[in-house]
């Protein structure tokens, strides 16, 4: 073990997804046999009392709090933007440019223009990149991506897609500020959109393909709030709910649909497929489970399947407790970590790579074009 | 018992709704206290023997094989159309014009026009009418609006229905003929925008109101069948699949399906609603339960309800068996025949209404005409 | 149709049981085709006006108001026993001797004692016999009963089985009189062992074969109440609760509880079924859902299957609706009625017959005794 | 953070659960504001190769073969046993009279006898002990207990409880060695009732107080298995199932049972509670959900509640992530050093202690004694 090579790692950022994601490198090097040891080797925040108490909490080496240092230093091989949309690009960029391998949280930019750049820069430098779509790596969704692989489905029909939450329902939650940048739509770039009909988008196109047209519908059903940075109520730019039809590249229609005032919802991020022989379902509430409905079952004894997905021969399970024994949230992380760390070792990237995650900009930008113009728009028409 | 006025009935069709129909009228009386006895006193098929035999099935006084000799029955109150969509207009101005009070199965016509002229017809005549969207009647449905009209719901931000069947996937399944003419667009006027999306949007109508706009994409996956009455393989006219966002006229927005092709659903009809304070769910599949989620219940204890709408303080429930019973999918009917009695004696008609039923038709107008211009379109835009 | 040989039917008792039974024999014709046709001849109750009203209401020819005149009359076939336990040994000895073939109420009697006369009674005379042990009925039961059939479940280990009610709770309910007798031990015999417990039972010896041997325990909660009939606040000789283990002949283990103060549930009447390749569990409160797992799927893609129980090729279901429409409680009193008219014409009795019936009787002998001994009984030491 | 208290800890056993602990003491700092900071200064097992990297992989200052020379160490607090149930005693008396704090993992020991001895040494040296009883702290089962402490139950007529699994079934498993020591009945001291219905045995002491008395029943389905350590097919000696009846000390009737034979479990692991005025229920294979009904709630709008528990005002669940993540089995363990700790400094103890878990071995001794006798059997009778 004392003999692997190390990945330093530097993390910007340590709101939520700076402990999801420093929780994530620490412990998958515990439960799986990685290539390389991720060395938890810098954070960088920009309040020094915060991001010392941070570092020491979760065992960093060091930290910075100016995030250009941490990309200038020599003994870090991976940068992981774990902070707010707005500094995606800038930071991503100067990385790339640094010759640093680029984790960066989703969504990859504000916009796929953003993104675009991002890919632009990585792939100039040919540096390992990835994004942190972590849906894909709970263990029920990888199992619907083999099934499909393996053709269990068939032609497919159907998909549909949801993530509904209800926490901004009260007018008396501000905008802007530490933990409300969500709301604030020049830092996330958009509301529900970019924040959670991107995940949707991007475990469907993993699943289905590409989406050819959307035709979309956004509201924010607060128009007004007080922003905490300014004191003063400010018009919401952000989208509070945002709903689309699809079309599919293999003609199959779908429905999504992402919003915050889905009131007994907290995290409910679902998706359905409808295939000739078999359907598969998921929801974000219950993880470890996967729905599945195979038609070539005996005629009398078809049904839902309710797959608990927590046996050995099931994906990433194995490695960590025993059957019928339950996995949480973080866990998606930590396997998103075991599979960048093998794609560096095998020379086939994991996906999402920042080329995956412009390809889900590129149709949350499309959604929100459709949502403007009144029309059905092409996620390919701009790039 | 004995004293109480008749309501002499006529039914038209004897298929799949002929027997639910029949059904009802003969359930209701001996379950619920009415106000007039419903009596059977004909039935009308084109097939002799098969409308003889259905007639002493049910206990029919009477059969007619030609629906015109049906309408001018003097000893006949109600005609009760059954029949194929084709039929209905036709049906129902005649059967109004002859001064009877007119049921009509759903769809009320193939399109908005047609069922604008039914409406034209029933309210020159100013006879009783209705249209038999009967899972408004499903008792967690009638307790569903219940909730909405007490305000429990508050603000409404969301609502999304669905109805997924499964049957039609087989290329080999041909269209057409006896049990098949939901398959034919010139009988049924439409395929599953008709047929299942309708009674999506009049339940939608019902508990939410008025749509103001809709966007919709409809696809037809198999795209030739045999045709049963030709014999030859024809172009099938009907969309298998039919899916729109909307915009309520209370600002709530919308995901509406309907498809035939969802495999492993048999009969999914569902709804959500999404408020301010609370949030309910339905699902046909166990029309027994209504989940509802109340946010003013203690925070830490708040969660879904899965109310099980058999207790005695619950709609239409009391007057079957005990709590914890579940009754079926006939009981919607026979629920309908109790309220259009109800509405007869108290002066006050149940709806849905033929003006009712056009509502929806309008509503499906524009799903299809959007579907065909890839535009956002007004149901109020043509009436 | 009209040459069908008729069964004429006298209903003693106008109670629920005699509602439900009622409604099965009118409803068994119209959608089964049926070798005899039921006819309503007569039904018996001791309140002339009520027992008038009730007649007009089902249909009935005539009415009675002295079941010993019912059991004289020429012009009646079949004698169902729909009244209290206490009149179901008198009843049936009558009826049997009469020549009368003889329908029972469950449970058969009182104890086994009263059961075993009434066996005795109905093999003497050689007339058919069947006990309303209803839920043998639910389609979902019936295929869980064919599956056992198939083998498909192999060597079982494990049965379970609950009927949890939670009506009487309230210290302030009386016990006895109409609606209440089920709380009068003199009428009743004993609480839930005799009420819930024996439809448990009558379920478990129908699928997994004769019961070995039984330890058991029961409560009576609320100690006191007032009696209807003599307004006297008296001792409760009812059981409130009754919970046993079990070992099968099979060598499989069991456990049954059956309770009226499980707080939450209305007719929670379910069974679990663990066998060495499968396992079924079913529930009441959903009765047209069958829950099923096969260890023999393949290995990731084992689940628990929820069956929805309305197929075409799903016992009688066809006879009803379309796949994915529900039905209710009372279908599983006309299946019973079905499958009698059924035994009758085919010269196999359709269980369960008396005999049947005693057996259950003998189990909850046991049941009551061990609770009283603090030992393990048998069933089958007293008959 | 630096100056915290050190708690040096040492692990013996580096199996299943020498991995939970670890991992637990490792995480629970990470997340929660402990007093004390947990240092992995040693673990101990008897393959020298295998003790090292496992010492490694989590962290440990330093590994030992033989758990007599961790006793000793001056460096170490806390003595922590995640060996085979066989090894407990000897530990744990040996840690005690060094002066060390004991964790053990459960059951206590192999029978109560053992047990009583182990808390003898505790509490003669007066250190700090606690049994690993984990899911006491999943946070719905937490919440349930508040429930009841709070009074929202009333009184308690129902407890049901069932640990069920289905590993063993085939009768090619061996028994003993590595992995197998569980199939041992001279290591584990029993098999179900102390491996599985053990936990059932501790949550229901603490959610509903003393046991009174049982009656029960075990099997062995398989009787011969391949010794792994010996070769030879010897005969099996623990209980592949056991279930017991129950009457708490506060009057409420219960139903208890485990399993390794219920096809289609992997580890469902639940209770029930029916109480006056409300009820719960929990099942660990989705352990963030806890069930309540509470009868007080609207009438028409009853019903049992999912309540997703990952709401900040939810027990452990704010330090975690966000409302609607789940978090899953391995928590439960954390949050007992979460509790331990805040008991060492808070100087009152947290439970599960050494004479909790011995109350849990007098109970599953009765049932084994009860199983034999074939007698209801009372836990305090021998102590």
């Amino acid at each position: 073990m004392g003999e692997k090579s190390k990945l330093n790692i530097g993390v910007i950022g340590y709101g939520f997804m700076g402990r999801t994601h420093s929780n994530a490198f620490g412990q998958a090097p515990k439960f799986f046999d990685l290539a390389y040891q991720p060395v938890l080797k810098a954070v960088c925040g920009r309040d020094n009392d915060k991001v010392h108490s941070f570092a020491a909490n979760w065992g960093y080496a060091s930290f910075e709090t100016d995030w250009r240092r941490m990309v200038e230093r020599k003994d870090i091989d991976l940068i992981d933007i774990a902070s707010p949309n707005d500094t995606h690009e800038e930071i991503a960029v100067a990385a790339a440019q640094a010759g640093k391998m680029v984790m960066c949280e989703k969504p990859l930019g504000r916009n796929a223009a953003e993104a675009g750049r991002m890919v632009a820069a990585v792939e100039a430098a040919n540096v390992p990149n990835m994004v942190w779509y972590n849906y894909r790596r709970a263990p029920a969704v990888t199992l619907a991506k083999q099934l499909i692989d393996d053709g269990k489905l068939g032609k497919i029909f159907h998909y549909r897609a949801k993530f509904l939450q209800d926490w901004t329902i009260s007018a008396d939650l501000p905008q802007g500020g530490a933990g409300l940048w969500r709301l604030d739509a020049g830092v996330a770039g958009s509301g529900v959109t970019g924040d959670l009909l991107a995940h949707c988008v991007d475990t469907a196109i993993w699943l289905n393909g590409g989406i050819e047209k959307v035709s979309a519908i956004t509201e924010t059903f607060i128009k007004e709030r007080q922003h905490v940075l300014t004191g003063k109520v400010e018009p919401v730019g952000i989208d509070d709910a945002s709903l689309f039809l699809a079309r599919f590249n293999n003609g199959s229609l779908a429905t999504f649909e992402a919003t915050r005032y889905a009131r007994g919802h907290k995290a409910l991020n679902t998706f359905e497929i409808n295939g000739e022989h078999a359907s598969i379902a998921w929801d974000l509430h219950d993880l470890h489970h996967l729905q599945y409905f195979d038609h070539r079952d005996e005629g009398k004894l078809r049904g839902w399947r309710d797959i608990n997905v927590s046996d050995g021969d099931h994906p990433y399970v194995k490695n960590w407790w025993v059957p019928g024994t339950q996995i949480g949230y973080e866990h998606t992380f930590t396997h998103q970590v075991v599979d960048f760390v093998a794609g560096l070792s095998s020379g086939t990237p994991a996906s999402p790579t920042f080329r995956d995650g412009l390809a889900t900009d590129q149709v949350t930008d499309a959604v929100l074009r459709s949502a403007g113009s009144g029309q059905w728009e092409r996620p390919g028409d701009v790039t």
